[in-house]
């Protein structure tokens, strides 16, 4: 089902940032459209190669927040669809949307957006330290 | 031109939310197919009916503020545009997504995310009062 098809390309796009594999994030940007990528507090940056620029950076950092999905709901538009879904890390809460467009390898993200969100009362999770 | 369509919708969705004018808004929001919204620091709404009430309220808001889009970016996918652009008000910024899906009636709304940036280095925005 294509439905299942966008969640699983949201869930390795959680896997290639929690991971920090760039190949894997590179792959699963397409290429036949400009794309687009609206990191917390930056600047939206656009076009493939500064946005893989900016996934470089912050997949080569060690510091860089073990990330996870939670609550994708998926909406589809034909051969585009975008996924709304909280991310959480050290027990902060962001809220994302993850544009994805179908290209000749499968769904690819074409833009992302995350920014900061009250944790949700009714999402459970572990008490850790706090990011500054 | 398509690209000079979508710009028009998104200029509409900004008219419409600064003049708080609920039956333009509702009439930029799309109908076949189900829309979201995530406001700022609000969990997102999913569905028309949700998406709609959330609009009445601030709409109806007469401390709502005075919204303007600047600096908006136009991405075409065929039946599906999505724009990244500023907003401002009160010398505050924040960056936005809209997605947009073509309809009978033209170009309608299926998403909007906003979320707290930076403001830009490179925007003139007079100073104003805050908000708090």
């Amino acid at each position: 089902m294509e439905r299942d098809a966008v969640l699983f390309a949201n869930e390795a796009f959680y896997r290639a940032f929690a991971d920090r594999d760039f190949p894997a994030m590179d792959a699963l940007w397409a290429r036949e459209v400009t794309v687009a990528c609206i990191h917390p507090g930056w600047a939206p940056l656009v076009g493939r190669s500064e946005v893989m620029a900016s996934w470089r950076g912050i997949l080569s950092n060690p510091q860089s927040p073990a990330i996870a999905c939670r609550r994708p709901e998926v909406f589809m538009q034909g051969m585009n669809a975008f996924v709304v879904c909280y991310e959480t890390f050290d027990g902060n809460f962001l809220i994302a949307t993850n544009l994805f467009q179908r290209e000749a390898g499968g769904w690819k993200l074409i833009h992302h957006q995350s920014g900061p969100v009250p944790a949700p009362e009714d999402i459970e999770e572990p008490a850790e330290t706090s990011m500054h």
